[in-house]
């Protein structure tokens, strides 16, 4: 990257995988021979759902393991997937971000405090 | 994006989250009995990781619920909770975006192509 | 084992629970405040999957803990969520065993090698 | 039926998969090329685990599809890969049995209702 083009940020990164992710619907053209992610929409959205609870199982399995390297990896696995299904229902990353936003901006997450048992 | 009031972009908002999660940390004087995210660390790993699985069937029933608002939601706190695993590891989200943006540079995607099943 | 006392066999014990699971429904007069399982009907469905989700991550966690009492435990109260989201569905745990029991009858198990990946 | 050939039990019925499972373990010859089972085992404790996390989320999705047929069957898949990961720690499904028949003894299931939340 030169001084000309900042490096991403995450709000790129995020918006750039969905539309990638988009581009492979089969609306869009996507080719389930060719792409995984047009395969996951071919296959429908139970089977999307179906991964995203088996990623969070890898999630489990990799923090009980101590492994940050695997850690890290599941988590997007997982947040991945998680935005694949979000794209199944014409839904994108920001409207999560924005969400997660909203959360901060009341007083620190402590939203979460008052929903917590 | 004005120097008065710069836009958020998503990589602020993860930052800024995880340095709220960070701040609820035992280490970092966190209330178990004042804030959420103190509670989850002081219940420990397994707990954290329980309310992964727990949002991860969450997010599975708002999709199909086909309910676009709730799905969001339910994908904020998987998110959220993914991230307090991480730091629960001293992990942070910005690792996933360079995963996430890694496998996008590798032609779009198509990791994950070679690995499908 | 003599006439006066004869052994529960595994097809009693599910089958009781299920009678004492389908005695805490609603429509039985199962009352939330007082029973545990009529709490769970009273908060629906999607509560009772929540759990099953929960419970599912608690066995792969005590199995990850290598902990045997705890697996044993925590696979009873996956099967127990299980057989009470059956239950909202007017279903029993013997048709479990029957189609468990059918798999077995066809060729030691082997349905599952046909359709393994 | 015959008074000769008595019909199974549920305890015979979970039994006699548990002879299976065990029968298939890589101590007892079993051969991953031959056996869906035998093949779980040589993939590993990750990977039985992670096939838990899929069938509870495929329970999930029955449930919510309101298709009885379906929910047994995932229900029936679930159980099972449970039975798996009880094998590969030595621990037999009988043992689920009587902590779910300990349970029921103790007031109906009302153990539950003192650490509900």
């Amino acid at each position: 990257m030169s001084d000309a083009a900042p490096a991403l940020n995450g709000n790129d990164i995020l918006a750039r995988i969905a539309d990638v992710i988009d581009s492979r619907k089969p609306s869009a053209g996507g080719d389930p021979s060719a792409s995984y992610v047009a395969k996951l929409f071919d296959k429908g959205l139970d089977h999307i759902l179906k991964k995203v609870g088996e990623e969070a199982t890898e999630v489990v399995i990799a923090a009980k393991d101590g492994d940050p390297d695997k850690l890290v990896y599941e988590v997007a696995d997982l947040w991945f997937h998680s935005m694949v299904a979000l794209a199944a229902q014409g839904l994108r990353p920001e409207a999560v971000l924005a969400e997660l936003g909203r959360r901060e901006g009341l007083s620190g997450l402590e939203e979460f405090a008052r929903r917590s048992r």
